[in-house]
């Protein structure tokens, strides 16, 4: 089969300081619809045109950041071959029962070389995307609020991005599709890797911390909702780290900015279709600012410092 | 792997009825750019964001047409791997010989139930898409008309489109997108196909003759280029069939228009993202107009009858 | 000063068969706001980002079209110029006391050459557009339908336009924009006229019989609310005359499409700034199609024929 | 008539520090046409739509900034009625005879309170806008280029604003638009004046130095088009001052960035249309921020220190 394996992130577990003013945000200013909440008081959320149960999962804790990246796979004998190549590669893995998250089937978790807790699964209950699967119509109207339509990738800081890169790489076969190098031309600052079409499924960024959550990232159908999202984030005085600008990094626009606890987000749209016979790009050191900001060619200094 | 076997259609031969008049039309009103030609007379193009030699070829003939529709798999193992799967599956293959095609290795070639000739092959050239691999710029200006960033899929018309579908699948592990219902509410009228996250790779519709071309599209990255190539194809007097509208059908916006030799050609954005996790949706007999046609809900004649 | 006299279309009264058919129309497809009824039972709308009170009113009657066409005029002062001047032109004119229209001034109601009641009038109360007039935000959210800013112009067919454009050119100072042609040479089909830096204000068509409305249309502010307009039609299953597409004629986008009455509707974007400075552009009767509809360059036989 | 008196912003003269370098800029980077020189060395533009000779002088001299800001109004009889106006209100003008500027008639020059040179003139060449003014075409292609459809207007800082207000008011019929108040709540900060529907043709805010240049502003018909703009600026090391963003002030939207020679300049689009009988916006001190910037709701320092 063409699309195999790992199909794409599929659930992202946050950690909010006030979880009442976190999902009136997430709600009425990024459109995700609340889908749950389960006994340990977490609250799922998905966007409107994903199809499975939720993508996003709030948990109240007093430190803002990433509790766990998941990654949906094909079936679960995919899964289960997973989890046997993980051992064999040298990772500890563990079996988190069906039902933990709600309507999702048993995940595989495992720690990557960056410090950061990742998640496979293959079941999530389809509950549609409020359109039919017989004679749909183009799209859901009167969602308020920016309205992504799927949560779309990670940017994750840590130590051992190297050790991260080989992981993703060797077990699970994603790409290398961009990368920016250190002042020595040979070191990695950053990488993005895609298990898809996708320019990135997920990135990481070289850093003295580990397990820490540079953004997640939410996508935009147009450069025009891009215009609405931020105007939307100026109503509702959301605090904005960047944009609307493009990244050379996947040529795709953005924004950047910060939910009530702290969390960095991104909405994001476009980027090139990437494929496993091209070859990476890279961006030197000196071209690193026109990599994250195409327009400015500078970074602003948060982008490498202020992380959850 | 996360994208394996066949990755994309990779290049389309099409038949016209005078070449100087079809360089001219490909290049100054579709924007694509000529790449090469070869000691038969046929001249390459490619679109300017395709990194692969050409993914158009253009050959003399005394009917329009398509002659092949090739994908490229991700390496010379796979196409092996295929040729004996098609040989298991039932299907005769042959063997084209490398630089055959400009830039291009060894094809496997090959006819699927509707009579059309599909190939495979594993090698060609990356001419890049005129932008360094090293700190590139976020596209490339001044190239003149349409200008597509690729080559997207084909929708070709012929009897036995459960037979290709059964082959599309089986061998190839593609996935059902959408089908169009005939009025008995079981035979499909029509079928989209994907290899990859795009919601096609390849369509067939049910029709009285094999070996059809309905349309060859190709990808824009916005509404706003749609209105910008339905301006220049009016500027052009090129013959418009349908658009700008929006297909219900993969929900994805629209021309269609003529090459002047009659071959349909389709400029198509977006379009949602499918993995093979996926139900695929159905559209009935009674909603076909609106499955095609989004915004008038209803087909022109044109639709079902005029193909190449 | 610089903008004087007639100022723009302010109000539209069209007659509806079914009121409260219309009042679900216009308000839950088109997105205006219901703003009153009076005692004649007459609904008035506005759209979201008009000042003054209303600019469509609906009365019901047992056959569609327009009642009359409203300008609103600088001040009183000009509304009473006006008026002498139409008597001296050789026009009868009439005045409409104060809140005949709920919450609108005097109107000086008259009759143009093509058989249409044209009024003017100086007052209607500034009802704010849903936003304050210190620190206002960008836009108005979570306005259902299609949600246009303002009605902005009427497309009006009669006999003798010759006689509507020289008073509306002689009395009022309405430039010459554009026009077409018919096969003499001379005779012009269609004019559209402008008071303002709008490509048209209003705009005529020679038609066997008077006072007919083409359509009343309404203004988007992008292409891409051109097709969330088309799509939304669909959805509602409007019945949809043309479009999307562009207008050779003020180079604007379009949808042509049907209110349940069978009143014919536009939403329209762009066109380009015109002063009275420049030279009005013609077209000839061989290119009327592209005048009207630029992408297919022909018109369909309803763009003549289908007026109420 | 509609539209009288002071058309709209017709021409300004820019001084510049490298003409060769700026040539270039104007050309290559801005899009503008080149459409003559002088034999003061002076070199004209125009953006493609405008139909006028030209709209953009260069002078080359050894600080940037802007020599005049011209006017374009009806007709010659308004010229010398505004003359006779300008002398009654108490200020010196000032004749300066056809054909100083290329293909320009008589120019009434004047100083307004800020220190800047205004000029009135109603004559310049018909050029056209390289379509035909029978059956056009809907835009012209293969402009390189960001190629703004107009020069739209300008941002002046001077000490007198009030003074200018009263003049712009009194004398041509500038209507205020916009406002913002100082810390007192009572004076004005900065002003946005119209002559036409748009919502600047002027603006002015207060500064310590007279006659100092903040941006000129050309005009760009879509919020892709900004989007296309950034990017050329970056493909060509533009300096980018701010944005794409939003302005709140007029709701339009905006690139602020530098010429070679440190001219500000802005591609500008949308913005909400202005008739006379409409109240004027407030921006508190408090608000300023999302006034000039929307989305980040705060002022950059360059904003208000930063003028040629």
């Amino acid at each position: 089969m063409a699309m195999t394996g790992v199909l794409r992130p599929g659930h992202a577990q946050l950690r909010v300081l006030d979880m009442e003013e976190s999902v009136k945000f997430y709600t009425e200013v990024m459109g995700l619809l609340e889908v749950g909440r389960d006994d340990q008081g977490r609250v799922y959320f998905k966007c409107w045109d994903e199809r499975d149960h939720h993508s996003v999962v709030l948990r109240q804790a007093d430190r803002a950041g990433i509790d766990f990246f998941g990654f949906k796979v094909l079936n679960k004998d995919v899964l289960n071959k997973y989890e046997r190549d993980l051992k064999e590669y040298g990772v500890k893995t563990e079996r988190i029962p069906a039902g933990d998250l709600l309507e999702t089937g048993e995940r595989v978790r495992f720690q990557i070389p960056t410090g950061h807790t990742i998640e496979l699964y293959a079941e999530k209950k389809d509950v549609g995307n409020g359109m039919s699967y017989t004679n749909p119509e183009a799209w859901v109207p009167n969602i308020p609020g920016i309205a992504p339509i799927r949560m779309d990738h990670a940017l994750l800081y840590g130590g051992d991005i190297d050790g991260a890169h080989d992981l993703f790489s060797k077990v699970f076969g994603f790409s290398l599709v961009e990368r920016i190098k250190l002042e020595d031309g040979k070191t990695d600052l950053a990488i993005w890797l895609t298990c898809s079409t996708k320019a990135h499924d997920v990135a990481l960024v070289r850093h003295s911390e580990d397990n820490k959550l540079h953004h997640l990232s939410f996508r935009l159908e147009s450069w025009e909702q891009v215009l609405r999202a931020a105007d939307l984030m100026s109503m509702h005085r959301v605090s904005i780290d960047a944009g609307p600008t493009r990244h050379g990094v996947t040529r795709g626009t953005t924004i950047y900015f910060f939910d009530p606890s702290g969390n960095r987000l991104e909405t994001f749209c476009g980027g090139y279709d990437f494929y496993p016979d091209m070859q990476p790009i890279t961006w030197t050191w000196e071209e690193v600012g026109a990599g994250v900001f195409y327009h400015d060619r500078k970074l602003n200094e948060r982008f490498l410092t202020v992380v959850t």
